[in-house]
């Protein structure tokens, strides 16, 4: 099949023009449901949101259907595209679930209400999941309706992989692929779940970390006891919480774990060079969050910092009593959540299990620690030599008017690796998200410009893989 | 006046015999307020419990009122006596409030529904505040009643002071005392809200550990954070206060702020050789609650730790995700509560800024510490030889047949300061409380023959003193 017309392609762009306020809206419908994958208690707004998805890819002549997990459903939608085509076959994957909410008093606005806003760079969209990855994944959608609509049809062979688990580790979805790998068979993943270098500057990412979170409880005595009838003799597992996770890191932010840093790989002076010269700015990065200096390990740059070494972050951690005023107790047990990003070749596993024996070596007699294991993911480097990381390059140069950047994430996107492992297909990170997106956190948005962008770079991205 | 004749305090325990479950359907009726000093929600509940109070000490011939504080308010009651009374003026002081019921799920009954269970030593009640102080309180109210309906009058000259805040602190009571300074004028302080040395053994404390406890918050980034976006540069609180606080004590249980101890005096050899012969079993005390080691300072004995050494404790610790499941999140803030255990000639004031100093100190750039102050008391050492503690020694070998112990109590009572310093007055602290009544906890519970007996000595005492 020949590259569809430049005409036929412009006719489509200047159709995402005209329809922005459509397809904003239909994003703002998306957004109204609330997904949110780790409270029990919104199950039924995932299966609401799944359908969702369901019927806006049959509406554009996929079959698709909601298919149950153990956990939340998963979207599978196909699309054979034009009978000549001989493009890649393109496994487009995303999520319709989102983080929780709180701290909601910080919200200035309902999370599942979303705001159309005037911000520095035009209109934004404010809710949870504006960005991650309701507002990333409803580009490719509409685009896909843009080309349906005015490029006499979707000109690409498409499947559509919709979760509501990455939020939480996906935990069901590596079964969901093992059991369904023969209606996933693709050429490349598309993924739209990653950042651009600014609001100008298109990036595709090549590099991601992994993860592995654990939360930890220490026991001490069967009850809560008086400070002060057993201060001074009894065991307080606040104090021995804190005295153990005070020591993860030492004076110049190493990760003490035994043998945490076995597996990592350091990074080639050119790769330092490229980073270099992208003239990140640190301070400005911090100043925009209200942080003055750094933390991480002394001797390595930022980006590095951010994208190729590991980190362990306490994510939360309670204990005792929490309430207004003050009471004196000592409490019978403390709770942590702890999380380490990875980088390639470190074995989410074997840091897990460094993380329980570091506690365990620790532990003072008469106390006990339990673990539960979330997400486990290792980190990922993608080929930039690749057909279709060469594609997408080509797109968002076209669309921006200079070239893509191939930048690193410090996040985690477990499923690229489920898809190379079990699908054996390789990622395509094209992500249009910006660092003060608020992600995870109150207030996220997602400009509008990005969402317009976006829309248009896959359009363009659909042109090529048509035309290969 | 003459002693009353042995007939007379005879008929009165008899009286008390005879009406003890009259006695504890009265302790019930108060068990049933819920009046939790910590919690604004339960601000009518506590001056509910006042007012219980007033008309109990109305009923029995004093003139009392329910007085405002800024707080919660306090009850205040006066009686005369015989005219001819030439013993102390006894100021009984006591409070109606209680602890906080979290963690609620953990009582086996409701904890404002008082039961009458069987124990292995009898009959026991369990509701909380059935032993501090609400149950130690009332066994006064009832040996007063006795005295009263079988003993032809109370024979003493009685002021009752019964404060809404200790468990909160006592925040407002020396206001309260240095503005009804006049109206509460007394030879001797007599409180019930200390311990036995065992269910045979009485007891009376001199020596009482004070308190500095504190709220320390850790701010970092203006907002929550993703972990993946900022870990390895942007500051994490909980990483940075889990690493301060790890640090409060060394090794050896020896905490670390700076001059600490400097004003903390040695025991001498005899009182620990006292101390000593009482054989306690730390072992024990300690397997009591599931535990199998002490903590502590290193080089000391249990009860000197316990009783003559400072402690710290975090009593509380939040901050970030504590929900179901997983959240990577770098959170904005992180907050413990912690609290320091003193002995004599200890500052609370000076320790309260030896501890920010320690924590300011120790702060990562881009991170600020504020803090909140709430109870500050120096701990206490009473004389032995003043005739209040000999008439009490007198009253309670008379009851149980034996020798009171003269111990220590790890707990603070900052109320005993405050009457010394505002009004004058040392306190006399003829407790009846048991190690395992699980003060503060869940399932509090108080053993009838504590009560039982604690009012009959109670009758005995007001004996001494119209005799003296």
């Amino acid at each position: 099949m020949p590259a569809p017309a430049q005409s036929t392609v412009a006719a489509v762009l200047n159709h995402v023009d005209a329809n922005l306020a459509a397809s904003r809206d239909n994003l703002f419908d998306l957004l109204r449901i609330k997904s949110i994958s780790a409270q029990p208690a919104h199950a039924a707004d995932c299966v609401k949101a799944a359908e969702w998805w369901r019927d806006q890819l049959t509406g554009l002549g996929f079959e698709a259907s909601v298919r149950p997990t153990a956990g939340h459903p998963v979207v599978v939608g196909h699309l054979a595209g034009p009978a000549d085509y001989r493009g890649p076959h393109v496994l487009f994957y995303g999520h319709y679930d989102v983080q929780p909410v709180d701290p909601v008093a910080l919200w200035h606005s309902d999370p599942f209400d979303p705001q159309l806003v005037d911000g520095p760079r035009g209109k934004r969209y404010v809710a949870r999941g504006a960005v991650d990855d309701k507002g990333q994944t409803l580009m490719f959608l509409e685009a896909l309706r843009a080309w349906h609509t005015a490029g006499g049809g979707i000109p690409a062979r498409i499947t559509v992989l919709i979760e509501g688990e990455e939020e939480v580790g996906s935990v069901h979805l590596d079964a969901f692929l093992r059991e369904n790998k023969a209606d996933l068979v693709a050429d490349v993943a598309l993924i739209s779940d990653t950042g651009m270098w600014d609001v100008e500057t298109p990036a595709i990412t090549t590099r991601l970390r992994g993860m592995a979170y654990a939360e930890v409880t220490l026991k001490a005595a069967n009850r809560d006891l008086h400070s002060g009838l057993y201060g001074g003799s009894a065991l307080n597992p606040i104090n021995a919480l804190t005295k153990i996770l005070g020591e993860l890191q030492d004076e110049n932010g190493r990760i003490q774990l035994p043998g945490f840093y076995d597996k990592v790989s350091p990074v080639s002076n050119s790769q330092r060079a490229q980073w270099d010269a992208l003239g990140f700015d640190e301070a400005a990065f911090l100043g925009g969050i209200g942080l003055s200096a750094p933390v991480g390990e002394r001797g390595y740059g930022a980006l590095e910092r951010l994208w190729a070494r590991p980190t362990a972050d306490i994510n939360g951690i309670w204990g005792g009593y929490t309430g207004a005023g003050s009471k004196t107790v000592i409490a019978s047990e403390a709770s942590a959540k702890v999380s380490f990003r990875l980088v390639a070749n470190q074995d989410p596993d074997e840091v897990m299990e460094q993380f329980k024996r570091f506690v365990t070596d620790r532990l003072p007699p008469g106390a006990t620690a339990t673990f539960a294991a979330f997400s486990r993911s290792p980190g990922v480097e993608v080929n930039v030599e690749s057909p279709h990381v060469r594609a997408a390059l080509a797109a968002l140069g076209e669309e921006y008017g200079k070239p893509a950047v191939l930048m690193g994430c410090g996040g985690s996107i477990p499923v690229v690796t489920s898809l190379r492992l079990v699908l054996g297909v390789d990622s395509l990170l094209m992500g249009f998200g910006l660092d003060d997106d608020q992600v995870h956190s109150p207030n996220e948005k997602f400009e509008e410009a990005c969402f317009h962008h976006g829309i248009r770079s896959h359009v363009r991205l659909l042109a090529k893989f048509a035309g290969s």
